[in-house]
C-alpha cells in the first residue's frame, strides 16, 4: 500500500461531494467568514501544474463600481447570446438563470499568468495551453474545496475576458481563465440546473468512450 | 443547511486526498481491476460542463505497437526539450523523471469534441475555449477519483497533439487535451516530484492574489 488508504465511508462521502459541486447561480447574500476564502485557495494551490509553474493569479472585486461594471457587462453579453436563439429555445435560454452575480458575496477574477518563469518551462514546449490548463484546474480544486464546506461556486463565462481585463487592470501577462460568484446556495441541488431546466440531458457514457 | 453537511474528519480525509494526489511517474506494472477504469470515468463524468457540453472523449490506448509509437515519440520530444537547457539545469533536467509510460499498466488519451452540439453552444459563445477547460476538469475529477481508490495519475504533456492523433485514428472533431498514465504508483509522495527534486519551489500564495 502506497501513501494514504481511504475508507468505503469518505468515499461514498466523496461521492457526495462530487454529485453536489453544482454550478450555483442562486445565492443567499450572507458573507463568507473573514479569511474563509483566502482558506480555501490556500488549499486550492494544492492542485498540479505543468512543470510545477502555478501560474494562477485571484482577483477578489469587492469596489462596488468594479461589481456592477461587471455585471452590466455580463447582462449585455447575456441578451446578445440570448438573441441566437430562436422560438422554443428562445424561450427557454430566457427562462434560465445563468448567473448569481447579483447576489453572491464574492466575486473572483482568476487569470493565467502566461509570462510566468516558475518552473523553467518544463512540460510545456509542445503544449504551451497546458499553462492554462492548471490554472483551469486550480478552479475545479477550489470548487470542490468550498463545497465541502458549504460554500456553493458558480463559473461566469458569458462574458468578453479583454472587457475585463479593461475593468480590474491587472498585470499585461494575465490571461482572464474564469469569472467566478462564490456564496451561500440558496437552493439545494445535486442535478445540473441545466438538466432541471430539460435544456440538456445527461450524454450517455458510451458515447464518450473507444479502445486502440 | 442547503445540502449536504460534511464532518470535520471528512475535510481532513480531503484534505489528504488533495495533497496525494500527485503526478505519478513511477508505476507498479500491476494491472487495474477488470472494470475499475469504466467505473473511475463513470465518476469523472459528473464533472461541470459549459452549458452542459459534456465534450470529453477517452481514448483507451492498449494495442502494444500504439503504445510503443508513443512512448517514442515521447522520449523523442523530451530529448527535444532537454536540449533548450544548459549547464546545471541541463544535469537537473537529465536526472528528472518525467513520464511513467512503460510500466503504467493503462494509457488514456483525453479529447475534447470541438464539434459537439450538445448544451447548444450555451455558455461558450464570448470564450469558446470553456469547453476544452471542461475536458481539463474532467481530467482532475479522475486523478481525484483514481487516487481514492490508491490509483496513480501522470499527465504527459512532451508530446505532439498532431502526432497523437494521427497514431491513434479519431474523429476529426476532436481535440486532444491530455495523454494521461494509470496505474499503482511504486512509491509514496505528498510532495510534487518536481519539488523534492530541487527543480522549483511552491509559491507564496501572497504573490498570487490581489484585491480590486
Amino acid at each position: 500500500m502506497i501513501g494514504p488508504q481511504f475508507s468505503p465511508d469518505f468515499m461514498a462521502q466523496l461521492d457526495l461531494l462530487f454529485r453536489w459541486r453544482r454550478d450555483v447561480r442562486h445565492f443567499d447574500t450572507r458573507p463568507l467568514a473573514a479569511g474563509l476564502l483566502d482558506q480555501l485557495l490556500d488549499q486550492a494551490m494544492h492542485a498540479p501544474s505543468v512543470g510545477y509553474s502555478q501560474p494562477w493569479r485571484f482577483v477578489r472585486v469587492c469596489t462596488p463600481a468594479r461589481r456592477n461594471a461587471i455585471i452590466a457587462h455580463v447582462e449585455q453579453e447575456n441578451a446578445r447570446a440570448a438573441s441566437l436563439y430562436e422560438g422554443g429555445q428562445r424561450t427557454a435560454y430566457d427562462a434560465l438563470k445563468l448567473h448569481g452575480l447579483k447576489k453572491a458575496p464574492e466575486h473572483l477574477a482568476v487569470f493565467c499568468d502566461i509570462g510566468t518563469a516558475t518552473g523553467h518551462h518544463l512540460g510545456r514546449r509542445t503544449m504551451p495551453e497546458t499553462l492554462i490548463y492548471s490554472t483551469v484546474i486550480v478552479i475545479h480544486h477550489l470548487w470542490l474545496a468550498a463545497r465541502a464546506q458549504q460554500i456553493g461556486l458558480g463559473w461566469v463565462s458569458i462574458l468578453d475576458p479583454a472587457k475585463l481585463i479593461e475593468l480590474l487592470d491587472i498585470p499585461a501577462t494575465w490571461q482572464l481563465v474564469g469569472y467566478l460568484c462564490l456564496g451561500y446556495p440558496a437552493e439545494a441541488a445535486d442535478v445540473p440546473e441545466l438538466e432541471r431546466e430539460g435544456w440538456e440531458k445527461r450524454l450517455d457514457h458510451q458515447h464518450t468512450r473507444l479502445q486502440r
